[in-house]
């Protein structure tokens, strides 16, 4: 049967990025707690293709991602399975992309009730001119309380569910867990959301609000501070967009910095 | 050329709804101003089948809903256009719906500033057994504060951006107009929103929600009472929807009622 | 402190559904090869509220399936945990959905390899006038391919993915495993889908559709003609969407048959 | 009134961008046969925030853009807007995006009948070090009809619909036309999609993509030599992902380059 893909091709563009996108697949993912847990994730995986060659061979993406389902990834190490894909391809760079849900048990502030909240997470690689980078992505919903209405206003103070954004890289051999920096970033709110929350949680969330009140501005602010005080971390993004209670649009900032 | 969809079939099935899905498409839209304004619609439309044809001839939908783009649409005058289609395709019955975003000039409380802002509407239309029905809905982001929130807690409630979706019928002759209907919906909340707030309006929507404390129930039962109160109205459905501010899923309620 | 939802409402609206969306929980389904898998679900649940009562008490919807979520759920049997929430709320009726990610393992046509197919799937029971209804719901992917094009084309058909949603409802003491309704399913379409295919899998599914030429009009009677002879299936729902290779919208038919 | 935002900050974070995001707002566009058009858009814009300050004044954002709202936009004249608001804000540097839905109207390829397709388009202008820059951004969908399943079947090839995004800078002085821009890509692909295609039409379109397989691969590197010869062009990204027939995953290629 001829193979297609492999027939020469004269148009003179090396391709950067040939792939697969929205790919489902379920994943073992190493906890801190050291239980593995099978989440349903979703991958983007790619490789460059050289100008000679009419097309990149697919089901090979699949084959490769079909074997390191079962490993208990930590999220760098995805390394090993980039590489067998570029390999694979016989490629010279690629890039692989896991988004999964991710659970964690939290407690209520009062009441001590647990349940689990879920986060959505990623974690990316890329190789490119043979060097490996690793980035850990997580969004962490929380509350956020505006400054200026409680200033303002004689009585409340309106605030909102925002979305804080986080991607972090860091060299092989160090290690950040999703349960760590998620709780970091929980940290830089006006509060965190909790599923359970009993009356006298919802008094102390609503007062904690109150106590703390952060535009996206102070979000974004103690966020950056906290990773630019992290040694590990070489390079990290937040975006955070809050989901205004007063408008039909958000309020967002957003930042990208390299140590 | 050979008509494959007028051959037999001979499965005994007949078909309830068939046709397309997501189809844009511009259309002139009356406004209560009498100014009509084009907005890019989405349409869902549908016929029955008979068990005896294989297929329905969807490129009909199409012809029929481009000569209708530039009526000035009211909303319950598309059962022309949905009569046009069910004789277009020599059916028994039918379904036409279209979703668009609709501007409406609102002025911040205080500072009186215009801005638009945009509000999901819909057009639904229906023939069973003869019978026309017409369905106008309006999703309006709004302000929610909590009554329990702000009862137990010292300082401040938490308060978030909620959805109120209503759908309403009436008959052919009367008529209710998309911009009274929002309005009236607005009144029922904790506070409305506004796209441009200056900081006295910002003081203003902060302490009238505090003022009007509504949980998912109390909005819901404040619309559903205006609604029964409406003569015009046969039937409503409303759907309230806040993304809770202390939590990450919603609080929900819904209502269905026949008069 | 002050139990506000308690507090006596004068409104005589009578809700008919007030609960929760949108939450996202970890679930252990039981899968027909007997093993448990955890899934990460999505839930809705809401029970009715008497027009006395201003609030229901959201968290007690948390509380509820927070001790369910270690079950090794089959579907039919969330009537427990809906029965559990409806006393723990003193409500009369109630429903209860979870919408999750279903992975199967698959093996491609001719070379027999393995890889994991996904599905959106859910289970939702509702309990009114003490009557409890389970109604199972897949959407599984699948090629169509169009036999007008087929027949009036020198060369070639245009074919494309379309989603087949369906939903069955049947009494307690039966149950159909999500394995089985899937497979019955793709044996309608043109084509199943398969997240890996070699060379001799692709001649194979691309000569396979071409075959089985089949409108949405065809894959909703193959599908109908199988839920009716079904006995243990007493009410259903087909939806089946063609997202159009030729068209920038989808062709749909839709169904609802209660026996 | 107290001025929260401009109060001191001693966090030492200069902030990179900061604004709002998903503020829906009419804005008129002028089109290529001169005539303006009315298209509901989703703004994003921020600006830089110095150190110094605790906030942005998120209100001067919506009120720049009210302004510009009924200005017959050309998509790069949106420098006006961004220098206007860079101003407002007091900033050194800002970004402006406008997304909207715009219909062209597209003659089926035989019968010649009109129809209204829509497109996914964006103007997107930043300002940085006083430089202004300009990107046009589309999307266009289109069918792609693979070559290696043609080749190795009997009979019959999977084709899909695929989305080309594709985003060029040029500098000021130059101009492209939204309509000449889609043009090029629906030439680059196994064949353009329409909203309306009587028989004649489909057997066209049908053969049209039978004789012109492309993998994404090809759809890419047909673009990128397209927009390499155009001498107006500066910078580019190219996005192409097909909505496989056969499988539940895209197949995907990508490419950005700067001349």
């Amino acid at each position: 049967m001829k193979d297609v893909q492999k027939t020469k091709d004269t148009r003179n563009v090396d391709i950067q990025k040939v792939g697969i996108k929205n790919l489902d697949l379920p994943l073992m993912i190493e906890r801190k707690d050291k239980h593995g847990k099978v989440v349903g994730a979703t991958a983007r995986v790619c490789v460059s293709l050289p100008k000679d060659y009419k097309g990149t061979h697919m089901s090979r993406f699949v084959e490769v991602l079909n074997e390191w389902q079962h490993k208990h990834l930590l999220g760098d190490d995805i390394k090993g399975c980039l590489e067998k894909i570029i390999e694979s391809l016989d490629a010279q760079s690629g890039e692989l992309e896991f988004n999964f849900k991710y659970f964690i048990e939290k407690f209520a502030p009062v009441t001590k009730l647990p349940s689990q909240m879920c986060y959505a997470c990623s974690f990316e690689g890329r190789i490119y001119d043979g060097q490996y980078k690793f980035i850990l992505g997580v969004t962490v919903p929380v509350t956020t309380l505006c400054p200026c209405s409680k200033e303002i206003s004689d009585n409340g103070a309106h605030n909102q569910r925002a979305f804080i954004k986080v991607r972090v890289s860091y060299d092989e051999g160090n290690h950040i867990w999703i349960e760590d920096l998620i709780e970091m970033i929980e940290s830089c709110a006006s509060c965190p959301l909790y599923p359970l929350l009993k009356r006298e949680d919802e008094k102390f969330v609503t007062e904690k609000a109150w106590e703390n009140p952060r535009f996206v501005e102070d979000v974004l602010r103690e966020v950056v501070v906290k990773l630019r005080e992290n040694e590990i971390i070489k390079e990290f993004e937040v975006d955070c967009e809050a989901i205004e209670s007063i408008h039909n649009h958000s309020a967002w900032a957003y930042q990208h910095e390299i140590k």
